[in-house]
């Protein structure tokens, strides 16, 4: 009953797509993705068909490989694709769920999970702080004392950038303790990094940029946010001094990119910090070619051998906007972040900017100091729980290379060139160990197979036990 | 030194910014808005030059005409153009903001405010719950609880349409209390009604509309944010009945359109409610036409000569998305709001979903029967003081009528046709009362100059006093 040759000539995907009026907006990975339904759905790609391979198809479209990657994961998460290892991704045999409800419930985790596997009981994902942690005491007297006061005036006043003692709160913050070059007025209040990124990328767009340089490999949720907006990501090259600006240089000729994402104080996932003659030669960049650099400052607190490499901000106030949250500080619940810009970038406000309530509490929950208090006993868990997972994996697998700087809460296993990544995350979610291949976060072939172990919020009871899951694994 | 010609070829405007590489995306009145910059910059605008009638740059343009006087507003307001009543708005002689704080300090409020003009004392401002009577300690009661019932494990988890238990309590509401045809399944928790019209507009852009119908007049967010994603906003007339749905339907065939904005419970600002024939009406049309009817539920609960109507959404659970929220019901501080959508309606999620802890916060806040609490206290404080200030009209000003059934949180005054509404406005903010005019939310300039006298956030015991001081201004 199979049909392995479609009817779909793939280059017309997105022209069919714009033939019914959708000619300009939508993020290209819903288009790629609704594409793809409606052939499905329209019998021009019939149950049982392969779809090509990421690459092929991103090249035939014009598109970056990531949005084809994107929209085939969300497909296979709703099952109207099929991913088997080793084998070409294929039109699901059975179309079993209600249209109505496809979108509704699946849409943004886009990584696709078995349905059937156990909760997480090892959490070894990568960027989650301790929630076993979460202060949720003191974050529950910042919010009572933000909003006991607030003055009735200022709970109907326009504060498009954010409420003032949260960007002064912030602000003071960042100078003392990220030795960055701020002040309130630089400062915006988020819903975090993600929503942060996105305010800057649409900004970049309105003034005329279509595409941004960003790390490989890094995280995805920000260059999605990006390509969402119109900017279309370009990999450079990441090593163990951070992003290869030698790169960045001639990628900028190639494209004209005048903007760049990196994680300067600890680049993930890889681990490493930029190397101090590159933090320069990137300020550099950045003057040479009237460019931005964005600072996604997401871990920089969490250093375990010296003092935080200050923010690259510093060195280049002009040049630099950096992004930060408290979604991997503090909680991904509490939906708060900030940007520092440069004086002459100031996005159009968010139509959505944070609660109030939570801004007035975020205020009290920096200046009483609880953030810093949580900041370094979080500092302390982590470096011990660090200490401990590295011992672990001595003693479970002393063959493997561990990479990454003593910093931040993840590092990187390379595995034994014999063993599938995927494999072992496929096999580790069926028994509540949750890993995370380090080819999510990169196209690049040209790199071992790797796991990035995310520590923050791993039990510290279950260190040698969750390693001993994962040596098994793998042998 | 006036220059009076500019050197600018109006028609160009836009172009002049496409030539910079800005093809498609950027909200329009951003992009008028910053060709004007630019022009003013260069030169090719020279100090007190004139630009043209905003009705005849948008035909220029072709853009709509709310494109046009918000960008003019927003430059007014920077100090960049100049208004005067009467007289056409020019380039301001000296441009004394520094370009870097510009966009920083002045974008939401885009109404043009003088800076010198003394605090409110008299808010007559429309949507704005009273401020005094925010439930400040049941919302803290609520924050607390949300905080401790949250299982560490959802703190990270994707909850990409909300966090369920606000989705149950939402939609329990919505049925309880509105009638609505509600399941959790069908609600989006959002940060409230522009944010849910802005993930609409962006699915129904999508899905290849480029047009909505919306009431005229209107609040004009809502139609700015519409607009924002690629909705080209088409006014339909509103009278005693609410919006003219045979208008509807003319405007339909004329333009294809196939969505449209409504507040069916309590026209803003004209204060109707939608008469029972049209009710069905506007449904029959968007049977006919596969259209979406997007119902704006904001102030529906306060009605005080009998039960507030039932959501439109009843009579059409498949083709009415009704959007609500807590900022003119209980405080715009919260930042909280819901989308309940017809089963085939699945907006790609939000980059930035509320805080979990505000969910779980308004979960508490709905099922402790708080949030209702709070309605009723504000529908009798409404409701007397509507009473109070319509005795104080009468008394006042007898001869002018007022508009507006029973219900919500303003009225429409309508001024003698000597008085000008600016003028009225401009001189009440010069002494701390917060008038606005009916042009504000319409383009029409066939209606009688009027007043949209909120009273939501008007304090009791100045009632009297704000009345004769408009009075006297009337005068």
């Amino acid at each position: 009953m199979q049909n392995t040759r479609p009817i779909l000539a793939w280059e017309t995907l997105l022209d069919v797509d714009s033939a019914s009026g959708s000619d300009v907006a939508g993020p290209l990975r819903d288009r790629v993705e609704n594409a793809l339904r409606r052939a499905i759905d329209e019998g021009r790609l019939s149950p049982g068909a392969a779809v090509p391979p990421s690459r092929t198809l991103a090249e035939t479209l014009g598109v970056s490989r990531w949005v084809v990657t994107e929209a085939y994961g969300q497909l296979v998460a709703e099952g109207v694709l099929e991913a088997r290892t080793g084998s070409a991704t294929r039109v699901a045999e059975r179309q079993e769920m209600p249209e109505a409800t496809r979108g509704i419930e699946n849409p943004v985790p886009r990584d696709p999970a078995p349905a059937s596997a156990p909760p997480i009981r090892y959490d070894l994902r990568p960027g989650i702080p301790d929630l076993r942690a979460t202060p949720r005491s003191r974050w529950a007297a910042a919010l009572r004392a933000g909003l006991a006061d607030l003055p009735d005036r200022e709970l109907a006043a326009a504060h498009p950038s954010g409420y003032a003692p949260a960007r002064e709160a912030v602000a003071a913050y960042l100078s003392r303790s990220r030795h960055a070059v701020a002040d309130a007025t630089r400062i915006t209040i988020t819903h975090g990094a993600t929503d942060g990124m996105g305010l800057l990328a649409r900004e970049l767009h309105r003034r005329g940029h279509r595409t941004i340089l960003v790390e490989d490999p890094s995280w995805p949720r920000l260059r999605i946010v990006a390509e969402d907006n119109g900017l279309r990501p370009i990999p450079v090259p990441v090593d163990g001094d951070g992003i290869d600006t030698g790169q960045l240089r001639s990628l900028t000729s190639g494209t004209g990119a005048r903007a760049t994402l990196v994680t300067p104080a600890h680049q993930f996932p890889l681990g490493a910090a930029l190397a101090p003659a590159r933090r320069e030669e990137l300020v550099r960049w950045a003057r040479d070619h009237d460019a931005l650099v964005i600072e996604d400052d997401y871990d920089a607190e969490f250093r375990y051998d010296r003092r935080p490499v200050p923010a690259l901000q510093r060195l280049a106030p002009d040049r630099v906007a950096l992004i930060g949250s408290l979604s991997k500080s503090v909680s991904p619940a509490l939906g708060l972040g900030w940007m520092l810009l440069p004086p002459d970038i100031a996005p159009a406000p968010s139509p959505s900017t944070p609660s109030l309530i939570d801004q007035a509490a975020l205020a009290h929950f920096v200046t009483q100091g609880d953030f810093e208090r949580h900041l370094r006993a979080s500092r302390t868990r982590f470096r011990r729980r660090r200490q401990r997972l590295l011992d672990a994996l001595t003693i479970e697998l002393p063959e493997l290379s561990v990479a990454g700087i003593s910093a931040g809460m993840h590092l990187v296993l390379t595995l034994p060139s014999h063993v599938p990544a995927s494999a072992v995350v496929d096999a580790g979610a069926s028994e509540g160990l949750a890993l995370t291949s380090l080819r999510r976060y990169t196209d690049a072939t040209d790199r071992p197979d790797a796991l990035v172990l995310g520590y923050g919020d791993l039990d510290d009871a279950l260190v040698e036990e969750a390693v001993a899951r994962l040596a098994a694994l793998v042998r």
